[in-house]
């Protein structure tokens, strides 16, 4: 990155003494935005092409600025462009570049914009494709996730409410738990998509432009849905970044949540699952450990993303318009989220459908611990008493196994009518594992058909995307 | 408020010994909860008569549950009831006076549901609800913010980058950036509204329940779109109050811009708009002051919203599922910020409408500080020049301007043209005020016309809610 | 709390219409800061008596203010205290009826202070004495974290790194490693209250007063080190609310890990501890449930605070000096701060000294696991190998032991000969647990006698405070 | 950055499957921890002299580990270093090359110790060598304040409450009020350093190490005033990373408040300020503007502050101990926070001394607006009428001066007389700037003595430093 070039700077005509270089490096933002000069050089080519359409440009200054970009850009590809912090920015990198390569007819391309409303398009343009490759890898998870909960819609493990055992659950109920989360999440990507992409060029500075630009064309060349409504709101909204880093807090969270419960499944205490060595890592001093670095990290993660988000809210509280030079600081955390993102995503698709259920441990998990308690007083409000009373036998059954070491399904018959005289034997049908999870069988329940179908929604519903 | 009730704890079977009372005390919720009393007996109502429907409860016993929630809700109403700390929320308390109320039957209602399912029922209800008062302020808010707009297409005042002079805009187009920020807010919340909508009655405590109940039923009650897919997800989803949240935190910061420029707006040195009397306060000690109260209050109170948001995220991190005590901690920010977001969107809806423009004061500094800069530029690229080189010219003309305390428009001809001899006597349309802003004359552009028709535009879409 | 009392506006003279009686509820903030009514009394004790020190008032004036400050303070103390809306805050609502007592002199108190030194007089002292009790709790919960420690430096359970197990520790090496935690946040609460302790009285509204005043005078009477340096820092400043909430996210925090173990350690699947019942709740549907809802509780509350720590912050940023009405915000979040840590710190004082670790299942959890493998590489150390040579023949070792079922312990000698020759006899020696923890036997390791030692040390410095 | 070294995992022995390549990125640190390498070099001569002392190296051992040692630290210092993501870190890479510099000697260095303690201690270190440049940087903006102040003691300004005009007051003593605000940084900075300062090293893994290591040592060869009490708190401690980050954006925040002031004092309708062209930069399509962009991106970055604080709450969140691999996540926010604090402060330590008063328009705006209206209420007190009566009257004169556009000296005695009867000549010398301001007379006024003597004072205490 050179800090020296000796280009004289774009706006300096007002100027009688020069940036200072720690306050020129302090200020530019090349470091970090050249990531967009893609979208960057796509936004000056659809501005050129409008205004060579509105005869701004002539069709040989047109084909001259097409002619030249492609050359800033092969530059650019090939890693063999000049960056320069003496020109700030992206936009100002690639319009020098340019000008250097076919002349006066480059400084005729910003006719008609300012980069207030440059950078705005460029970072919207950047964002819906990031937008669109996080959108195939939340699916590419789910895939992955509704296939294991396909495979296991039998498999029974503990449910917990305080990490407590609760009640048995089918494994694969409890990973549709996690599609249900992933779901809403892409619903809220959607939405995010949805609501900005409009096309912000034209706004210029902040009050338009006196060329006679045709806005539509350039939204509808760059792919976007229409124009945005107002210049002053074009260039100082920062709202897509937020909303974006919003919907990231919330799928991290869910990832968290997940990684928590893979982190706890795989101590040696629940030996729920197995995860595969390749998302592992072991110690540099305790040869026998095996630890779930992939999960625990993204675990970790969601506190960045939280941090971006709250970056972005700090950043834009109590800003006047229209923009101010703060913004530029919406780049890195919104880059950084959408990094994050999507290698959360690639881990989690890659190792899910590489979890291993231990059946056994889990079957035996929610063999004991009473799990089936709530069975036994539905069993109880099915011969007469009110669910409240019922309640409070089975509390006194458990109290009982408590100390007596047995679990209910290991009390004899004789033993559960002291708690209750109506008990009858065929109690120990609910009392079993496969009665408990069966007999939930409503839509939402934990019933294997149940969850097969639930399975088979999921699935089509990632079909029609 | 009674801490001291003796009714015995509704799960205590299984227990040894009480319940400390500090403990009971850190642990209850009916404190904040009981603001749920209404959707807790709608939902409790909509249960039961399901409950009926598919034969679990008889029609006498439906009928007892009506009429003794009708008492309840009454009594509620009335300010009679008395909430008891040891029934730790208001799903206990109402229960426990409704069996005190019809006996035997009051403990038949929880047939088929937790604690769980309810809480997760009642504060979806609690949310939508708010939702839809919130929506009526908004577009209470929008409608005298685009209607001020309408008033003031062509008001004239400075349009700031950096809160340094840009560009002549209309005050009107000012206004309709607000505008923007408030439509993309209504937007997203009602995203928010149309994902949350959706009943979890029935996930009963996390698997769902072995009675043969009709979540359809339930749904269609109680207005929900349809029954959630997923009963451990259902008990421990808090998206849709985060969700909430991320909307109120980006609409509190638009608040907060508007309120920053309201607050910079009324100071003696800008001077650009007075706010009547009734929206400000005064000082104890300093008896000419007249401040500017409620817009600094709304700015601030971004603080408490965004705040909020971290804490529903912080507590959902890494919780593994179903459901976790911790959870009880997401009424209080998710209330707070309802109550917040009424409040301010209600001061402004009243404010906004009554701030009267000082057209004087805006028009002279939009005169003065060269804000038609960019208009000779663009003259000067008329004339053949590239923007880049009419950029350069443009600033020296200003620095002159600096030096000799004249604006551009107030320089002659013969000075003009000492920066590019071929500037006509036509270049002062373009430097007067009018010229700059009817100039821009596109959509998104701050001539009057363009800014008349997009206030029509504005106020169309708010018709169509 | 009325809203109607038809007391005139303090400061009306310049007004020409009342405030909006929904404005009036907006920025009132009697509601809450009437809980600084004993500090605001204490305040204006101290203000008045320095005013008769320097002849502002005589010496009967002064006696009439402090006999109404008798009766406003036994009035509030005895709930009869009239708090109106109409007159904002906690200072006019204790000034006015003041003057109500006893006359004009009532009229006279405000001489020379303004409410933006009284405020920010009263939650200084209202923040120190919170500090003070809270120092108390912190106190009692390390006290009782030792305690438990000293009695179980020898009680061996498995430590974890990523939740796997590590190597063996003491039950006691990782309760001080809790109270590690507990004695740095001690150290950030008195730093804060050290900084915090400083009189901004006398500066009036902004830049100090026209009167004699004595402002050593009233920080010496008021318990203040000093009276602070600049008046208007002194008014603007709410960096000791905000370094508060800092201490106070790093307790919660802290709490928040301790709680997460403490869950952990319930669960059926580790069960390595035991909670009494009196910290814990039950299920309304599943009889079995015993949740440790006080840690998880405690384990939310993180968020609360971290929120309130934002929310400051959030406030603060770019406001220019000196005060905005967007300080009144402050006062919520902070009040809620102190009284969440309050309340939590006293859940656990009473919690941790009730904890029963179960040491058969920690010592059997410690037992497997291959805990003791790095003791095995430091003995081939001892015989000569490079340790990461060392770490290669153990991890061998232990990819045989997860094969065949075996602990390390558990295989014979011709086996381990197998993975490294030199292998002796006395291999045995260090693969048990005590050996294992006893040779960490230095300044901050795990064996017993350097945690018994750590503990008296810990004690040592509590008695100091 | 090579990604494909063929050197074995540190730690492979167990492992039946290499690690995912992409897993391989995802879980290193090298790209960003590198910069500790002087930091980890230091800590590695630390330990292997003391594995030396106490005689589990030899001498001959220990010199070819220095010598390695000095040539890994040359190479890097060179750009000579190849790092490689699959050895993870920065510690396994120093190792792994200073391995195969020396042979199996350089295996050695990782005896007693561990990569937990060794981050531990290199992150400390590293942290502590930021401060002290924190501290210089942090002095250097002070001097420059107070040194501006010196020169302002009598400049008049406006004070502003609300952003309305309140008082007149010194320029000086607004600076001061800077210095205030920058004093409690200074301090906060200087608690963290002395509670960070104490050495993790031989906490190893989690446990302490069975080598009869010697921590005083290698805590005193590396600076730390002792070593830490506890390993398990010694490796899963980040508290110090939370703390720096709290001070910094308490720092950030009063950096935004300043900058906000600079912004605003530098608009056209304040234009209380020059700042000098070096610090501002200009627009690509407005020729006219000169931005005050050095204060609009120190404000815009609290933003990021305050997300790396929320981030690393985030991460440490419900974290049980001892060391989890989301720890990881704490260099990243922890590494830019200083970066962004030293170079925020470096601007405001170049920029503040070049800032230029403009007298003229401060003197005109505190003139104006009837700042002195609190000075005529002390007057009317030292006629007798009490202050809230006196307030009453001084509203009353500023409602007739808002309507005829007299300020309070404008009016004549006549006038003001008819406000209240007892009003004399002298009224006048109460009512200029320089008596309002000289008044002001006590410590922590505005009056110029006063504000000299504090600005000496404030001097002093940076001398002491």
């Amino acid at each position: 990155m050179s800090n020296d070039k000796d280009t004289s700077k774009l706006w300096g005509g007002r100027f009688s003494e020069p940036t200072d270089s720690f306050v020129q490096r302090y200020t530019a933002s090349v470091t970090f935005d050249q990531r967009m000069a893609a979208e960057d050089i796509a936004g000056s080519r659809a501005h050129a092409s409008m205004l060579a359409s509105v005869g701004v440009l002539s069709a040989e200054e047109l084909q001259q600025i097409q002619d030249g970009l492609d050359q800033v850009a092969a530059e650019i590809e090939a890693g063999e462009f000049q960056w320069s912090i003496e020109l700030e920015d992206v936009h100002m990198n690639i319009e020098a570049r340019l000008t250097e390569l076919i002349g006066i007819t480059g400084k005729k391309l910003h006719t008609g914009r300012s980069r207030n409303d440059q950078v705005a398009t460029d970072i919207r343009l950047y964002l819906r494709g990031a937008i669109d490759r996080i959108a195939e890898e939340l699916t590419r998870v789910q895939r992955g996730t509704i296939g294991l909960a396909a495979d296991n819609t039998a498999t029974i493990m503990p449910g917990f409410t305080h990490l407590q055992t609760a009640q048995p659950v089918s494994f694969g109920h409890h990973l549709l738990a996690w599609n249900e989360m992933l779901e809403r999440d892409y619903g809220r990507l959607m939405d995010c998509r949805a609501r900005m992409n409009q096309s912000p060029l034209g706004a210029a500075a902040l009050a338009g432009t006196t060329y006679p630009i045709d806005r539509a064309q350039t939204a509808a060349s760059l792919g976007f849905d229409k124009p945005t409504e107002n210049s002053l709101d074009s260039v100082s909204d920062r709202d897509f970044a937020i909303e974006f880093c919003s919907f990231a807090s919330l799928l991290m969270t869910h990832l968290s949540r997940m990684s928590e419960e893979l982190v706890i499944w795989t101590s040696a205490q629940f030996n729920f699952i197995e995860l595969p060595d390749r998302f592992c890592t072991g110690s540099s001093i305790m040869p026998q450990k095996k630890n779930p670095d992939v999960p625990e990290l993204v675990r970790g993660k969601v506190g960045r993303v939280n941090g971006h988000l709250i970056s972005l809210l700090t950043l834009m509280k109590s800003q006047p318009l229209a923009y101010n030079k703060d913004n530029q600081e919406d780049k890195e955390p919104l880059f950084d989220t959408i990094d994050t993102v999507l290698d959360s995503l690639r881990a989690f698709a890659d190792m899910v459908p590489a979890i291993k259920p231990r059946e056994v441990n889990m079957r035996e998990a929610a063999r004991s611990g009473f799990s089936t308690a709530t069975d036994l007083a539905d069993y109880l409000v099915g011969l007469g008493l009110p669910f409240r009373d019922a309640h409070e036998v089975v509390g006194k059954a458990v109290a009982h196994g408590v100390e007596s070491g047995l679990d209910l399904a290991e009390m004899d018959l004789a033993t559960l009518q002291g708690f209750c005289a109506d008990i009858g034997e065929d109690v120990f049908d609910v009392l079993t594992l496969e009665g408990s999870i069966g007999a939930r069988d409503h839509l939402g329940g934990t019933a294997p058909a149940q969850v097969a179908a639930a399975a088979v929604r999921a699935n089509a519903l990632l079909d029609q995307r």
